[in-house]
């Protein structure tokens, strides 16, 4: 219905390009779900290649193993929240409003994908060799959010450092997989709003105001 | 060297029953030892009565399947924190001062125990009928936090309600196991007292200071 019916305009992907695309999506969407459904462990690529409605070998094309699939979701776990953080990084709001924004944009993130992926997380094959750029990119995300404890300057109220506030607030944040695990009919935006102000008075900040809240929001739609 | 040298005094258990109590523990022991390090699914009940010292014959005597093992494993992480519940709802200390005792003392039993078993929370098989009891304890659990969230009379900020405060609550409490995951040198005792602090704040309630902690360890003492 739109301006490009004739095909006059921005060219589209060939054929082949997109079907390759959707072939790569069908194999993660796929495996979404019977990892988080089935279980890791207990899904082979076969299944995988079967929900997806491809040939295994097609499956091989895209991804050599059935980690390097594990590898790709949860990438997409941390990628877009560290997007976020890097928009977030060059203007001049206040670290607690940036450590808002991310909080929220990351619990919105986890809590509202179409499969609760961050179940994933506590699998013991994270520990594997393929899995060692989601690890860094985790890694990286996690000091922004503590690198963003440290400059908010909260008071430190029992003599407890960053690094463990730091830690309790990726903790906060990544909880979501268990809460949307047990209700999942989980009402996101409410948990991603009051998480966030959690992870303010987590981190030993004042309890966040609709001021505060309503800054963050507008660096989120800015960045 | 006590007083029962001589064979007086309170009856042993026999050594058949002390026996039997062994293979029972030996089971866990190295199950939890095999699920939270190989894994769950990649665990077989075989694997688990060698490392035990085990034949498999007696391991099916004190565990008919697998998930019977883990159910086991999995009450030892939710059994003492309600128990703990028990033993607070009694007095006439404030419900922030019990909600403290009761996050401080769920934090150190997870965080401390020998393995991680937290982080099995995650796992499909959790859905399975063998597991009802946990999952029916762990709620009984989670209600008390609710109801001390309720008790605690906390403002509400954001016009949230105390539904989706307890489920963050709970979700700090559980976020242990990742945090653990990450950091196996972690110091728990620093962990626990910061995140029962973490747990007042996500509240909404007033952060707490050194008298509330002392009144509350005194609870946890006592009871």
């Amino acid at each position: 219905m739109g301006k490009n019916v004739t095909g006059v305009g921005r060219p589209r992907a060939s054929g082949a390009a997109a079907s390759s695309q959707n072939a790569r999506e069908a194999v993660l969407e796929a495996a979404g779900e019977l990892f988080t459904g089935a279980g890791y462990a207990a899904t082979t690529t076969r299944a995988i290649a079967e929900r997806a409605g491809l040939r295994q070998a097609s499956l091989y094309y895209h991804f050599p193993s059935k980690e390097d699939i594990l590898a790709a979701l949860l990438a997409a776990t941390v990628r877009p929240s560290l997007e976020v953080a890097g928009g977030l990084s060059g203007g001049d709001a206040p670290a607690a409003v940036r450590l808002w924004a991310l909080a929220y944009a990351d619990i919105r993130l986890l809590g509202g994908a179409r499969y609760n992926l961050g179940a994933l997380y506590l699998l013991p094959e994270i520990a594997s060799p393929n899995l060692a750029p989601f690890r860094a990119e985790r890694e990286q995300l996690k000091a922004v959010y503590r690198d963003l404890v440290a400059e908010s300057g909260a008071p430190s109220g029992s003599g407890s450092d960053v690094a463990v506030r730091s830690n309790l607030v990726f903790g906060l944040v990544e909880s979501i997989a268990i809460v949307r695990r047990d209700d999942p009919v989980l009402d996101v935006e409410a948990h991603a709003v009051e998480g966030a102000d959690g992870v303010l008075r987590v981190a030993g900040l004042p309890a966040p105001d609709a001021t505060l809240r309503a800054a963050a929001r507008a660096l989120l739609t800015r960045s």
